[in-house]
């Protein structure tokens, strides 16, 4: 029953409903080239939930974005047709196996209709069913920025939490290791086992004090050397930030990013060849003052900048 | 580019984009019984603003409301079709005249497809160019649920604020102050003069102190005997409740209603002749729990509730 | 490695490790009488989550309570040997059959060393396993304070949920319907099933309107009606006092009780024949305030009053 | 330097310097019927501090207030002259006997110039210097609302903290405990030494359970048998109210008063031959939503309205 | 009847009332060097409002700032007679035109005192009618720090918003564009026409990646070449901050100033010929700790610190 | 009556009872070689109390902590045996004198164990009694990361504060200011005595600026250069950094360290004689994130980590 309009249009930022970057809410993706998709699911969270909240309050805001970037003069929504695809609906929230289908199913819907997904968590776990439905024919890069390498073979025994994606990733031939690389990584572990697993994998590791040393530039050398031209996915887990900025996320860590950082390295990945990406672990109910859904609208921005142009590009 | 789909039917109640009471969101009034309606316009607040944000957050803590009311067991979506019409859109939200009249004629198209309006807002200046519409062919009564009467001249000089829409209104012709009651009035002024207004009006005033003396019975025979059963609107100050459970607010006044008491009022106006209503003056800024937003959706659902059975009754 | 010590009756309030109620934090059940219990587990919630979180906050505001009761004048303390023996263990948290059983087997050996169980949740779920160790042998009656009956067969067809657990226990064995009521029931619902399905099954239903009509001591003498002189459980759902006194839940419904009702219902539980009890879905992420907190802590010295009570009498 | 202006008569609420109760800030007492005083003292609180910033936040939530009481037609600044003196100020803040030397100068220079003083504390130790000032003639009565006696012979061994004043005062001869009557108390103990205290004393001690069972009326009527005609003092602790009102505070007692409650006491000491009061135990750091700080400066009007009568009536 | 005191003299930080930096609150700018001056007006507010309550919580904050400058070693209070003169009064807080003529009337007073005025927002509107008082009669430079050039023409068809005010300074030859130099400009806009605005009438725009780049030293002497020794004004959103340091304003933009970089861009402003300055948008209801005040008030007390030099060195 | 269990051992973070690093509790020092302490003091805080509560929450927080480091891989768990040692009780908590003595008693029993005390504040006066016990028998180096060099003579005629530690502590031979560093300093003072007093002690003083301009690098030669290879202290004191990472304290001021320098400068002190240490001032009712406590929990676990390596290593 929800009709046509032009919900996202209302030149109001506090007014109507509130929608992923203010775009066009729609439930077809026919003709749509970039998909903002939110995915509320946190059940493999091992600690503090609440990151089934983020899509609401990214949405929320997201009345706080605009078009142009100031640096780039890039307006991604000139480039694509760039909509709100709403969330990922889940037939039994208790399942993780049965959520996990739902999140493939529905990318698969996304990708068949043509449309390169962009994400909003939900707790981490949610990039491998999403990557088994953008990555389903071959494995692809990843740029993955966050605190965790998310590299561990299980928690508490259990093999799917928001601490193992990129295990299972690597071992369902979806993520190419040798073209991955994680920027951020800090905060002590009970076990070396989740650093390893990178390394022993042939993952670049950037730990948060090689980046601090290397600086924007030079890490982003790095990024293109290691990932190169090949189709590149894009993680970014909140919780890379230093928790003074995004407070509200499952694991904070402290001594992480900058959001000047953050977006200097987003804006660095020009150029790639981007098809897809996600923005995972913002988790409203830690989130007093609300800047971390605010960041998260931002990154999410800003990587809709370099995806379009990369979309508008593969378009020719 | 807004498409048709079932946004509100999102069976999470986190998931998806938030409506008013979890409903459809329409553009297009057709065959609308029930239009519920944002008014994001605090510009007429004398204190603290914010109420600008009210519609936003009520749409938010809508997700928590559903559908069979446990005391009555009426399920007004089945009595009436009832939509998010989202919220008037303002050309010049500076200026106040202008507002008005964009609210005007929002509510104008609304009663012209035959839709019954009920509003959020915003602050209580809004009621006025609501009462514009909705009442312009013949003056209505009203059950004035509010700490304060809204009965004021003006405030420093200024003729439109959230302190003197009824004294408007009932100027304007819109409002029948024989047939209208004010519960719960409380807090010291500056003056007698808000106070006197309304008892020179001919308004049935009942103080706080008096409510708490006679009970709910014994308000709502009142009630039925000053509005009778002519037109009857609803305007509900969330301020009308004690600031413990709603500190929300701009103009919060201890010793107020308890959400007990003012479900019991709303439930015992079933059998009026109802048209219309408001629920005004939640303000998110203040408002840290969220607790003021969730009784402001949770009034608008007791207000839906009666007032579906009174457009079902008068549908036939 | 912990050693024995006196944590507990550190003088200051602030200072120390913080317990149950301020008592001994042991891990042999042997010779105590009544165990205070952890169980911070909220896999089961169907919308906001963060109860796992509880029996750590309510450890913090238990910080608050003291020992002689004002009315009373009993010191439980004195009555009983009460400890707290930390929480429940999980060796799978992601997995909530694992972690029923966990709990289970928990219960079943508190149970065994003679000690009665009084537990801190979590959400309302974990009432069920709990069931399953303290009334292994017999049905129990119950004492259950809540907004929500929960007695649905199943949401989105998932069998155990926060919203099932006494439909579950009642086809277990575990509960006698004939011998339960249920206290403060309110809120609307999707359909009539969670409270028909506890009138069919011959549960007494006191809805929120009823208990405010009756008043405190016609209800106590429902209850004693109702339960009698059998073995008794108490559940206490945070979610019955109305949001402004707790807030940090994940269900709230407007219109609740007050804490003083609260208290009043669970002094009159004097003389009953009491074998255990929970306080459930205090969500700390959404208590700024702590209140909810610190209504949990004191809920839960009332109960032990006149569990204490209990079984001081019913050891001789 | 601070010069002759009208400070406190900014008709915006929001604009200027916070004073309390938006009366004019002076530094001599000559003239001034009621003397408006902040005492920012919380070195006598044994579990969570903060009173000392009491006065700053009411002064701030004063710009609430207003002039004309809505049941009485009071308006108390055209019966007297009332000023706020701004606060005691301490000369080693960290030396509690010096601390009360300070406090008991300043209120008898402002006796001597014939004003009497209503107080906003603070922790509820300021009660005995300020006594030691207005009471040092002869003994006076007290009604004395808290959910606390604070008649305990020490803490931890001192004797003098916001747990004994009264004891303190009734040795000293500064309060005539048969003419002192406490409402509102509750809350368990760990010993019944506070509560026997008092009625060793003589005190009427009305428990939150006789005041709930009496009502107001009856309350009143006990209020006015015990005090009679003498000259009284109003002492008001702010966790007299349930926490739900006022969080913000020292030791919260769940079960408490409500505003209306409070108010309807205040207001009922009309008559009453009054000569001083305070509000204490108001602790901002614990009061986020500023609700604590508004009752504060609510129930500071209401003991000036009936402080103002009095005080008028026995100017002549 | 505001009496001649000390109140800013009160040596505990927490006690007595609350002025800006602690200075003494006076009504006659008559012998004052700097007037430190609340324009509590936030009607030109596009989305967020709450800045009206800016002066009073940084009137508040100041309560944590000292005298002597711990680099500098400068104390401003020992070169300037520094006052707090209050707030600037509206006659009609709804009349944005008499707002404004109400601040520049204010400030003309000021001026033709001799007195050089700092102000505390409010939001950005209010720095138009300030330059019509203190440039009126010669366009002066600037300094201004932001993430925003304010300078588009309209919002919304409205020209006096928080975005326009040196647009519409410069059209009344107020302001000196090529004297002008706005650093920390960031974040996307709707269009590019308030950052080509800039370009176009020669102001000196500095991004923020441009200010990251070239570091504190080389933007003060790109500061110096543009101002040169000019009279010049500086004026400082808090929004030029990144929001984790300053959540609570209107308009937030992630990737901003540090208040190292501030308060270094501040301190090497020495040696200008500075006529004045303003620090705006501080949004209390957005800033939950409290910190955005204390910034606001800190970068205040930095202005102080240059202005107070300046204004000596011009006295002689 | 506590019994031996593995309390801190609990897998799940957010289950059992919170402990200082998740160690276990134990109330003998008798083969400890690290012993984590509890001192919930702030009598001797000057302006915003609350650090009493410090403790509590940095256990609580410490949930968030893990074991080996990731730059270091050092697990200090396994280099030492480290426990929780609980709090210090005192036995008059109103009384300084008698606190500080109760500290000194405390801390001389666990050096004559043999245990290395590691502190967790209260407010920074408790350095002083510390030190008395640990450098009873000759003057130890410092390192000192604050904002504040603590080293006045004396507020408001009161000896021993917050502000004047270590001035006391070289008056009595426990601190070698030659051997003493502060690092961090900035911030108005009223006076520059406190400033003065480090350097005519002979103290080297890093103001923040210095700091900013020299680098970590340096800055730790210079540490290094500065207490060489004598025995040393490391004192923390959480408003050294930015209040945007550590709002929660009493006296913050902008400006300030991030988490990445913090962890730098500690990790730098590796290789350091290192005999103890402190994080201070810490005061959670003035932290509503909690990010505050869990930057004091990190920092304490990357003060462990060097304390353990010199430990083990002067064990041999």
């Amino acid at each position: 029953m929800m009709e046509e309009s032009n919900v996202a249009a209302a030149p109001l930022r506090y007014a109507g409903v509130a929608t992923l970057l203010r775009r066009p809410l729609v439930s077809d993706p026919s003709g749509v080239d970039i998909a903002l998709i939110g995915v509320p699911y946190d059940g493999a969270t091992e600690n503090r939930p609440g990151a089934r909240h983020g899509p609401r309050e990214i949405r929320n805001m997201s009345s706080l974005t605009r078009s142009v970037h100031h640096v780039t003069r890039v307006n991604p929504y000139e480039l694509c047709n760039i909509a709100d695809l709403g969330d990922v609906n889940f037939s039994n929230p208790f399942d993780l196996q049965q959520c996990f289908a739902d999140i493939t199913d529905f990318y698969s819907k996304i990708c068949a209709a043509g449309a390169v997904p962009l994400s909003v968590g939900g707790d981490h776990s949610i990039s491998l069913p999403i990557l088994r439905a953008v990555a389903a024919e071959h494995p692809v890069g990843m740029v993955h920025i966050d605190a965790h390498t998310d590299m561990s073979d299980h928690e508490f025994g259990h093999k799917f939490t928001h601490g193992t994606p990129f295990r299972r990733a690597i071992e369902g031939g979806l993520l190419d290791p040798k073209r991955t690389i994680q920027i951020g990584i800090r905060g002590a572990q009970n076990s070396e086992e989740s650093w390893q697993a990178s390394e022993d994998a042939g993952i670049r590791v950037m730990y948060m004090e090689e980046f601090t040393s290397l600086g924007i530039k030079a890490t982003l050398d790095e990024v293109r050397r290691v990932v190169g031209q090949g189709l590149t996915y894009i993680s970014f887990d909140i919780d890379s930030l230093d928790p003074a900025f995004a407070p509200g996320t499952g694991t904070p860590e402290i001594g992480g990013l900058t959001p000047i950082e953050a977006q200097a390295l987003i804006r660095g990945l020009a150029g790639l060849n981007l098809m897809g990406g996600d923005v995972v672990e913002v988790s409203p109910p830690f989130d007093p003052t609300g800047n971390t859904a605010l960041v998260g609208a931002t990154i999410l921005y800003e990587i809709v900048c370099v995806l379009a142009a990369s979309v508008a590009k593969a378009k020719g």
